[in-house]
Parts: C-alpha cells; sequence; structure tokens
C-alpha cells in the first residue's frame, strides 16, 4: 500500500498517539531456549498494557536484514525504508545535531594514515582519540573554498561529520575510500554532470587538508564517502495531518524525526525520566509524540544482558506518566533488534504492542518476542503500524463504497 | 502474486467452492477484553467446521484501510482492489440493479437546494422522502438528449443513480459537487479530450433538469460525482475457468459479482433461507457460489450489538445445509469488520475460516476473531483466499518442474 494512497484518506480528529521506540529492543535468550532481555525484565506496566493491545513483529526493512537506525526508524515511523533513503553523510550530520540545509551535502569522514608513497596505511588513523580528533577538525576549519562553506563536525574518534554549503552543489559523487590499504586515496568524482563542480570543490578540500595534516601521523590523511543530501521525505503534517513532536536525548533520532516533520523538544537534563517531563509538559500541543530510549541499544550492542534488561525496567517504570496522559493510541516498539548476545543490531523482528479503545486486544498479559509472536498483529512490515495506529485515532476516512 | 500468473497455471477439476460472507463480520467487545459479536454467538456448526479447517485473519485492502463494500468484495473474491477499482457511479448503478452495459456512464445523483442567486444551500435537499425522489426521477426521466439515452433511478431518499448510454461516451469527468454549500453548483468539465463530448451532453442534462424542477423546492437542482464506467476486470470464466453464482439479495452485491463474471441467481424471498434455497437448487449447475449475508453488516453499522450476534447464528443455523451438499471447499468470512461499537466499517482484519479435505486443519475449534489470530492461515491479505480456496480444489497446476 503506497503512504500516498493512505495519504489521500488522511481524516483530522482530536487525538492523540504516543510511540515510545525502545532503541534495538528485540533480543536474544543468552542460552537457547532460556528468555531474552524483554522476557527477563519485570514488566508489570507493559504486561497490563499488554493484555489490552494488539502485538505482533515488525520487521523494519526486510525479513534476515539488520537495519541501521536511519532505517529503522522511518520503517516505524510508516515510511518505507527502502524507497526513502537517507545517505549516510546525512546521517552523520544529524548525529551531531547539525543544522543541515536542504542544499548541503554531506559526507562520513575519517582521519587516516599515508605513507610517504601516500598509499593508505591506516583507514582509521590508529582510531586517535577524540580529544585529538577535535583540535585536526579546528585545523580543517581553516580551509577556505571559493564559493561555498564548508563545515567539519568531530563524531567521535577518527569519524567526522563533512557538510559544504553553497549553491548548486550536487550529491552524485563518488567515495574517496578505497575500502583497502596499500592504495592511493581515491579522488572524487562526479557521476552526474549537475555534480562536477562539486567534485571538483570536495576535492580542493582534500588536497588542501592534505597539506595540513601533513605532519600531523597518523592523522595524515582525510576519507570521505556516503555523499548526500537531505532526502525529499513526505512531512508528518502534510502526509498523516499530524502535529508531531519528536523527544530523543541523541542529535541522530532528533535529525531523522525532523527529516520527517517532527519537531524536536529540549529535553531538560539527560535522563529518561526528563524525556518523560518533555512529554508531559508538551502533552497538549501535538497530536503525535515519538520518545526515543537509547539505553537498550547501547546495552545490546556492548553485549550486556543484564544491563539491557535494567533499561527495559526504567521505561517499564515510567509508563504510568504516559498513560495517565490519557493517548489515544500507545505504541512501544524499537526501531530495530540489538540482541546482547550479538553485540550488535540484527534482523531479527521487533516486538510490538498497539493499544487503543479500539484495538482487538489479544488478551496476552505480557510484552515480550514470544509473546507478540501469537499476537493478532501477526509479523507485520514496521512500516504498517502507522496506518494501523492513525486508523485506532479514527483518523483515516472509509475507502470507497 | 500476479492474478495472471495464477491464471496460467488454473486447471479443471470436478469440486465445488462455497464462499459465505457475512458482510461486516469481523467486531469488537463491547468492554475492552470482552467478547466480540462473533465470539458472543453460539455458533456450534461454524465451531465443528472450524475444527477441521484452518483459520486465519484477512485483511481486505491495507493495514489500516476501512473498505467499502466495492473493494472489500473485490479482495475476498481475488482481486487487489487497489488494481482494480469500481467507481463510486458504477456502484451506484449496480446497487438499484441497474443492467450497466459496457460503454455506460453512471453517476451517483443527489437531488439538492439552491437559492434565488443559484447558489447551493442543501446538499441533499433535506433528504426528501424516498416517495417525493421517485416522483421527482419521473420528471427527469422526460429529458431528451440528442444521440443518448438517459436513466435516473432513485436509491433512497435524496439519492439516485444516473446513467447515459450512448456511443463513444468517455468517463473523464470532474464532479458538479462542490462539496460546499453557499457557491454554485460546478458544471461538468472533461479531464480527457475523449470526454469532451460527454461533458457537453451531461450539462445539457443538468440544465434540463434545472429548468424542469425550479418549482420543485426544496428539491430545484441536482448533483451528480463519481462518473465511471463499468471497470475492465478479468472474469472468473476465464481467470479461474470456474463458473460462478451469486446469491443475495441485494442490488450493490450482485452486481459486484456480476462485475466479476458470477450469474446472479434469481432468490424467491428474501430471508437468509431463501438464499440458501436458491444455493440448494442450483448445486449442479455451478463450480462456485457466493453467498452474501447482508444483516450482520446492518446491525453493525446500527450499532446493534446483539442483533449482529442474532444474525451470525441465524447463518450457522443454516451451515449444516451448505454441508449436506458436500462442497469440497468452504470458506466463510466477510467484506470488512464492521463492529457494532464503531457503528462502521472499520479497518480490523476478518476471521476467516477455509475448509476443504486436503486443508491443514489448525484443530481450533471455535470461529472467532481470536481464534481466527491463533490460526495457520496467519493475517493475510484477503485477495490470497482464492488462490488458496483453488489450491484446496485441486485447480492448480504444479509450477515448473
Amino acid at each position: 500500500m503506497d503512504i500516498k494512497f493512505l495519504q489521500s484518506l488522511i481524516l483530522p480528529a482530536p487525538t492523540k498517539i504516543a510511540m515510545i521506540i525502545m532503541d534495538g529492543l528485540g533480543g536474544l535468550p543468552l542460552e537457547p531456549c532460556g528468555k531474552t532481555e524483554l522476557e527477563t525484565a519485570c514488566t508489570p506496566h507493559l504486561d497490563a498494557l499488554a493484555a489490552r493491545s494488539a502485538l505482533g513483529l515488525t520487521v523494519p526493512v526486510g525479513p534476515g536484514i539488520s537495519p541501521g537506525s536511519g532505517p529503522g526508524h522511518l520503517a516505524i515511523f510508516g515510511y518505507d525504508p527502502l524507497q526513502y533513503e537517507i545517505g549516510r553523510g546525512v546521517l552523520e550530520a544529524l548525529g551531531v545535531d547539525f543544522d543541515l540545509g536542504p542544499q548541503d551535502i554531506a559526507a562520513r569522514g575519517n582521519f587516516c594514515t599515508v605513507d610517504e608513497a601516500s598509499l593508505l596505511i591506516d583507514r582509521r588513523a590508529g582510531r586517535i582519540s577524540t580529544g585529538a580528533s577535535k583540535e585536526l577538525a579546528e585545523l580543517l576549519r581553516t580551509i577556505k573554498i571559493e564559493g561555498v562553506e564548508t563545515f567539519v563536525e568531530t563524531v567521535k574518534e577518527h569519524r567526522f561529520a563533512f557538510i559544504m554549503r553553497g549553491p548548486g552543489l550536487g550529491d552524485a559523487l563518488t567515495e574517496t575510500d578505497p575500502q583497502k590499504i596499500g592504495v592511493p586515496v581515491l579522488p572524487v568524482c562526479a557521476l552526474k554532470p549537475d555534480s562536477e563542480q562539486t567534485a571538483r570543490l570536495v576535492n580542493q578540500f582534500i588536497e588542501q587538508a592534505r597539506r595540513l595534516l601533513a605532519d600531523m601521523h597518523p592523522a595524515n590523511m582525510i576519507l570521505l564517502r556516503g555523499f548526500s543530501r537531505y532526502p525529499e521525505i513526505p512531512k508528518y503534517q502534510e502526509l498523516f495531518g499530524l502535529q508531531a513532536a519528536a523527544i530523543a536525548l541523541h542529535g541522530m533520532y532528533r535529525g531523522v524525526a525532523k527529516l520527517v516533520g517532527m519537531q524536536a523538544l529540549k529535553v531538560e537534563g539527560d535522563a529518561l525520566d526528563d524525556e518523560f517531563t518533555a512529554l508531559e509538559r508538551h502533552w497538549n500541543d501535538f497530536d503525535f509524540f515519538y520518545l526515543h530510549v537509547k539505553k537498550t541499544d547501547t546495552a545490546g550492542e556492548d553485549g550486556d544482558f543484564m544491563r539491557k534488561v535494567q533499561a527495559i525496567e526504567e521505561v517499564d517504570a515510567l509508563m504510568p506518566r504516559l498513560l495517565a496522559l490519557k493517548p489515544d493510541v500507545v505504541i512501544v516498539s524499537g526501531d530495530h533488534s540489538s540482541p546482547a548476545v550479538l553485540k550488535s543490531h540484527s534482523w531479527h523482528p521487533v516486538p510490538t504492542l498497539l493499544y487503543s479503545r479500539y484495538v482487538r486486544a489479544d488478551g496476552i498479559a505480557e510484552f515480550g518476542e514470544r509473546a507478540c509472536a501469537r499476537g493478532s498483529l501477526g509479523v507485520l512490515p514496521a512500516k504498517d503500524i502507522m496506518p494501523i495506529a492513525l486508523a485506532n485515532a479514527q483518523r483515516i476516512a472509509k475507502y470507497s463504497a
């Protein structure tokens, strides 16, 4: 079902939808046939809500695909993540909260090491410290290219975001990272005529960087990849008629939410309950709230099963504050799975709960992977959750007679 | 899976398929976590059949979409309802059992009220009585337009079907209903060159109607919308090799069935058991039978939970008469959900039962929403039911070697 078809049926309604995304929520047991992180967690509030909800397992991108946070979020936000792509450079810029303009070109940058013959010998410059990386970024900021502005924003260790701003830039550019060592760093080439001038400007930047960094071994060169521009994604307001707010502590999630037209709310503090405080404070101002929980994913990627269990329990303890606001529709899900035993994002479908007054409740008083596998939503594409939520919020008109 | 691919594998077989469609079958509990209409109904025969069947929940159009009867039926008949659309005018003409020809143009008509300045002041002419509407239709039938025939068929109250018949007509026409009051009624405009002559003819009809109705306040003008033509839908005979019969008491359902090539059988009487009598009488003449039950939807739309329960029980009581005919495949489903608590069509997936000698029975001895959610058909598009039914009827050849 195309998102434009859905758009044609959207109705206004005075209802509110809250979407709680526990990053990397889905898990795996430590021992085969044991319990997952979510099944292990003591979650009385989520279990009680599950009993009044429809449950299912969402597939963010496709069977067997382990999604990054960008496509994982686009999917649960209602978009086909293979139709609407967010470039690597854009994700990197969003991740450092850079205020990317619609015409800017962004790339993911690495400091790297080249030898005397200019051959690449370390694609990550020995993973220099973030502090050292910041000093080098200052150096790169002294580069001037005529007719455009450039920005270098440190991400972590050897990683930075590179942004070029100016008129008529194109993002159809090849990468400079040859993805192997012992060969020269590649120049940027234009893949389309409209990007030829941009390629020349980026290559000028790279040459100046090479000269400035010459004595900064091991970080004596840079690599740029994932050149991309702000993607054209229909916004929540025009698409769903929703005034939507995003509550997230990390730039990348605020950034992806802003891409789809959500307003990123200010959170006072950096704890999960500060996010719930922001939710309460702005409850009357929006129709839709996305609240992002980071710790579940961090613990999963660190391989820390019990820390992930605790992160889930922390969310559970805060659920009464959400429910006290009497949302018409509540979605609790994740953008992908991050099982501690895999220490990474994974392809496993994500446990998902959808509550409303008009949901056909499964009567399963447990929120967990196997409970969700028995739920009436079945195993479904993550992008199908938003249409179902909108229907439950009585925001979709009947189709045809 | 494209329907044409399925067509390429169709085999002849001496088997019979019966499809019982309870309109708006899917429901919701009156109180959260209570029982739905179907779960409340005492249905010993359906429950016994369920035990020997595969169960599932069908999604007629897409997640979150509440379908009208047209797309709901096309889906359960095996067609993608977003690929094969039935125009509003065609549905209106079918609804009054009008024998629409393939070249006819049909529209939905309303009597409406305009003021002395010809501005629209009531889009429904105060919902005049059906009797008054019929008299005005007689008046409109006196209109003569050179080169074409026109038909005006009263539907109910202010509503009528308008049909124009003649050579070379086009249906790419705008609507005359401005959808708001205080503005003039719009003229019909052609959206494509092949509809320009038709637009002129329809505008002539409207002008004559305006003059004839001038003194008939409040019904002193007409509105026309949903201009459409008989859609090109591959027929059951060519597509599935089925001689198919439709048993329905209402014109619209007979009409949609005729669109896909079914023969609408004459039903003597207007009760549900008269429909089963027609089924028995014609059992030897067809391979496929569609039997439509209207009361479930009417009760749901009226918000009458118990009347819907009774309508389901009435079907259950008649099931032995169907089963005595020894159909090879039985489908019991709906074209959409119509929960009494919503008093309308809804987006909820539809409980569906598929019985045959060769089905992998789930052994769930209950026909209800939550029972079907546990069934082995899973949550599936409604259009997938027909291929599975045809396979169970041994009417689909092996694909490739």
